[in-house]
């Protein structure tokens, strides 16, 4: 899905640079803020599909995510991820995999963004839902179901709080610093 | 409720375009992100509030819904829904109506939004929340109940990408595609 | 944390106005919907932080917050909140406090926003997330457990529709409207 969005949104940008193409005096700069806010968009979508590269390249080549937990005000550090190569892994590999007809969505909310030259802070709130699909009985649906068979449970929540530069025009996130409002128990820790 | 909100906008704008009104240089153009960001919130409250004419509204003329289930990455084609009277049929008379002190919320999150001339796309995620209020009894609330008094769930989930294309200087949907993170059943099928 | 945004934004701010400061050219100015749109995410932030002070700052001196529940279309108004002071007062003293390991997430979408020269409007949902984190018993996290430990749940939801005037360059809300999709109880009524 990810994907289709960007062969979709790339086929897009190049037309809009084609010599002669009349509609490019018509497409408006985007403001720093929207191109901003949508860089924790495309973060967002390249979790939910457990997408390590998709999530990757929103970062700077040496950008990091510090995570640390909420507990009553005093802040408890969780971990930190340093380098593309380190996030990509951490997204592709441990984060727990959805389940059959699993699914999960991450979004954020109320986005404070301050922008300065090249550089950018944003400060949003999140939660993560978690969506898990019923199976369909060979027989079809029982007599009387109705509506989405299933259920969407939220089970996370907190702030992302990026730090952002522009480079070569496009902005990237240097430092993620996620802020969980419940505490994380890790396997084998 | 929509329709106060739309008697006050109505009356905003027309204010704005009264001869020598002195805040009519003041008015700066929104972005056509933003334009194209509202039309979706117009649909949500059409949606909740069950207002087909509502809905129909920020759909072109020939506009569609095409409707599917992402099973697990395998696209599952739900239904389609053709013009806008099909559409302000459907919202009017196929959808659950709110039962008694029930309304929903329909809410979109981290749009990614890509403005071309006069063509543009939007994705976003999309969470449906029911509401249900309890019924209060005759002899008021119990002792101690405090604070909202009923339940709030997520039922659906998934993505909202509409397909938009701007008439008149207004932004209008021609495609609504809407896939859904959870199987769908419908009575009777 | 809020405090902490605070300083940040601030010496963002001030250093955007140093005599010869290369980066002053590149500071765009933020679209005017924006600004109303952030007025709102600092208001939630204030909310969720009980820190009244915050949330009276986003208002003008006379500022008033109107709540009702909209009982199936019949708007039931529930109480009233005149000037900075009383709104202060109340979120730092009448809103329940988190518990230990408890955080709320008010969180706002689909805003529907109306600038006119030092005047707007904004209408958008919001729905309420309680927190409450597990205590991590003394011996660690049992086996097994995984992720978050606690529990998210939506626990209101509705509109807000706050009336904003631009006072010196700053968007203030001169009044909230919070229109509740759930009926509350209050102790002692």
């Amino acid at each position: 899905m990810i994907d289709t969005y960007r062969a979709r949104s790339e086929a897009a940008r190049e037309m809009d640079y084609l010599p002669g193409n009349v509609k490019k005096k018509e497409k408006a700069e985007m403001s720093e803020e929207r191109a901003v806010q949508q860089v924790l968009a495309r973060y967002v979508r390249g979790v939910d599909a457990r997408d390590g590269a998709a999530v990757a390249a929103v970062f700077t080549e040496d950008g990091r995510v510090e995570i640390s937990y909420n507990n009553s005000g005093k802040s408890e550090p969780l971990g930190e991820l340093v380098g593309r190569e380190t996030i990509a892994a951490a997204v592709s590999q441990m984060m727990k995999p959805h389940s059959a007809r699993g699914w999960s969505h991450h979004t954020t909310h109320d986005h404070i963004i301050d922008v300065n030259g090249d550089d950018a802070t944003l400060d949003s709130q999140f939660v993560v839902f978690e969506v898990r699909g019923k199976e369909r009985p060979t027989a079809g649906w029982p007599d009387g179901a109705s509506g989405a068979q299933g259920t969407v449970q939220p089970i996370e929540a907190g702030y992302y709080r990026p730090i952002l530069r522009r480079v070569d025009g496009v902005w990237k996130i240097t430092t993620l610093r996620i802020t969980h409002s419940l505490p994380m128990a890790f396997p084998g820790q």
